[in-house]
């Protein structure tokens, strides 16, 4: 079964929000075993969306759409659904039912904008909205399926897991896709593609596609293959892995589950402090709390995670975490002496058996020539002792905050497979 | 000029990857007065890529592609560029000597993988990499433009800040475009509609379009007009603007400067602290740092933000900010005692003039009948005091951790604005 995406909204289209929808939908349907061979976004506008409707009918077998639903004059999709299957719009009992009770459940009176959520394109299976008043619409034209969903993101996330797939999964044979992701740090992409040159020429007469991800910190390596016999493509790719992992040993940290989003660092780092019953606390300068979101946006978090400071100025690295007065005066803040005393510290202050601590330029500002933006040091700690490193970043604020937490993540991780387990 | 974004790589199709870069890439063309109407993804597929090359030329003037140009084998943009405009592949000098540069100024060798990144098709305008290895393309077809960039995102973004826009500046007679977007707190999508209803039915006539964009804690209202005079949009505007703002007084509270992300409720907040020459300190249990990570992403952050403390656990709140260890035995963490302590304390160390604190159960689990997950309490204090308030959210962690940090923020936004200025 071959799918695509389709998002509605102007908003998309003239840069004002992501469209995070598209790449939920993707995983999901990824790991179904429906493959999406393309996405696209058009306009709030009744001809540019029959054209998208009309292109995708061509080429797909799915279309599942989001947006443009809402209860708002802005919204159309609707409408154009209702004109391009030639399908009245009528009440639909269930509907107006669920948006009643939607209203009465909160105290609130059903206005009639909202009312008019229950009239439905007639000849449409509905797809009833348990988190909002806008449902879902599912209507088949020739051999494509066409399925219209909110765009609000849980309301749609609702529909797709509740009701889509378990339907298509009834209905249909779906096709097997296996994706497996490896992943390194400390490599660029080049490099590493001159390192495997050799096994990845391997990879074509084995049906298996190769994708070098590269982002701030780390290189991803997918591998992806495509078939009917979920097993044999589960077995073919992990014999090339084991091939692969000898090659690339010295920046290899791990593996990354296919359709969890983030699954980064912060998580490889969660998981063996929580193997190891151990915990981390943070002193963050430059990096402002943006690793202690990350760890904290794991659900269970509290098991490895005991507290961060965000000292952001050299007075509150003095108070709240004892930073000697001396060295703002001599080394400054920015410094391997602000770093080591920081770590040892906030592992002290939060009784914690590992600590990290950041302090640089994060920028645009604050450089100087001895100092640049961009210069950052970061000490990780335990009871052992503590090891300080520089690193020398760029000129952009957010990737610096960006690539100083994958370096401190990174230094955590080795730390802490240094130590017997 | 009418422009559409097409997008070229699997990690899009499988969802591995979220697509900023169209997002970016749509900003910075409405800015100029192109109007985007089309934005597509397709997998590194040479047959794929030309279908999608053969439908933009039929709509656009102009398709600004990125991705598939990376040096290694799964990036093939460049073959699909030389054969689908039937263009050889020959080395270019100049991309070579940027190409070299590159690598020695890192102290590297060249590789042969890099040095074929200096093959261009013949008839392109190269477009030169200030900051990595591959040039962009630039060719034109027929009326249509077709522009080929990295997928890297600071690449890709120089060439359209340096190169691109100029060019086609100097070239062509770009359209005007006018956005202005009103921002709104506490107050649900189809309840806004309803109390702005009229003043909306009058907007078409003013050739006006609006959308209602809906996120966690906040509804946007975006006001957009197209034509050819700049000034007399912006007056037709405005003016509506005037008109709304009344009709909305008590939810309203500011205005979103387009092109700007994450243009949010802390970037009104530090405006407010920076007008005022005030400073805040956080205590964040349940947002885990997200909150300090939203301030500390902007620029010049440290001039109104003194940092935070992050007590994920009782101990941490003991400990670093002096709660009463018989709040955790009668009231609990998550209660008004705790996050009144807390920001009390957090205002003292700190010795700022605001202070936040939030103790929440983010979930999924450490919910009971009692204290549910979602359950919220947020404390705001000055030197006058202190006023804490109840959140009941919903399930979602990530959700509950973004509506923590919005109801915040809004009752920080309220306190500052209660104070004389």
């Amino acid at each position: 079964m071959k799918a695509e995406i389709l998002t509605i909204g102007d908003e998309i289209l003239i840069g004002q929000i992501t469209n995070t929808n598209s790449v939920w939908i993707a995983q999901q349907l990824n790991m179904a075993g429906i493959r999406v061979s393309h996405m696209a976004s058009v306009a709030d506008d009744e001809k540019a969306i029959a054209e998208a409707f009309d292109s995708a009918a061509k080429r797909a077998d799915l279309v599942l759409i989001t947006g443009g639903l809402g209860p708002t004059k802005d919204d159309i999709t609707k409408l154009t659904f209702s004109n391009y299957f030639n399908a009245a719009l009528e009440i639909n009992k269930d509907v107006l039912e669920d948006v009643t009770r939607f209203f009465t459940q909160r105290g609130k009176e059903i206005t009639e904008i909202n009312r008019k959520q229950a009239l439905i394109p007639n000849g449409c299976v509905v797809i009833r909205n348990a988190n909002g008043t806008a449902p879902g619409m599912w209507m088949q034209k020739d051999k494509t399926i066409f399925i219209s969903m909110p765009g609000v993101p849980y309301e749609m996330k609702a529909m797709v897991t509740d009701f889509i797939l378990p339907k298509l999964e009834r209905e249909y044979t779906l096709d097997h896709i296996y994706h497996k992701t490896v992943l390194t740090t400390g490599i660029g992409e080049s490099v590493l593609a001159e390192l495997i040159e050799k096994w990845e020429d391997n990879l074509a007469s084995k049906n298996i596609k190769l994708a070098y991800l590269p982002q701030p910190g780390m290189v991803r390596l997918r591998l992806s293959s495509y078939g009917n016999n979920q097993e044999a493509l589960k077995q073919n790719i992990e014999e090339e892995i084991k091939n692969l992992i000898p090659l690339i040993e010295k920046y290899f940290y791990g593996f990354e589950n296919y359709g969890e989003e983030n699954n980064n660092l912060e998580q490889e780092v969660s998981r063996l402090l929580r193997e190891r019953n151990k915990t981390v606390a943070l002193a963050e300068s430059c990096t402002g709390g943006y690793i202690s979101s990350l760890f904290t946006a794991i659900p269970g978090a509290s098991d490895v995670f005991k507290g961060a400071v965000v000292p952001y100025t050299n007075e509150a690295k003095h108070t709240l975490l004892e930073v000697d007065k001396n060295v703002f005066a001599t080394t400054g803040a920015v410094s391997k002496e602000c770093v080591e005393q920081l770590a040892e510290n906030v592992l002290k202050k939060f009784n914690s058996d590992y600590a990290i601590a950041v302090s640089g330029i994060a920028g645009p500002s604050g450089g100087s020539a001895e100092k640049p933006v961009g210069l950052v040091w970061i000490a990780v700690a335990d009871k052992n002792g503590i090891t300080a490193q520089r690193f020398q970043f760029g000129d952009n604020r957010q990737r610096n905050i960006i690539m100083s937490a994958a370096g401190a993540l990174n230094m955590l991780r080795k730390l802490i497979l240094t130590e017997a387990f």
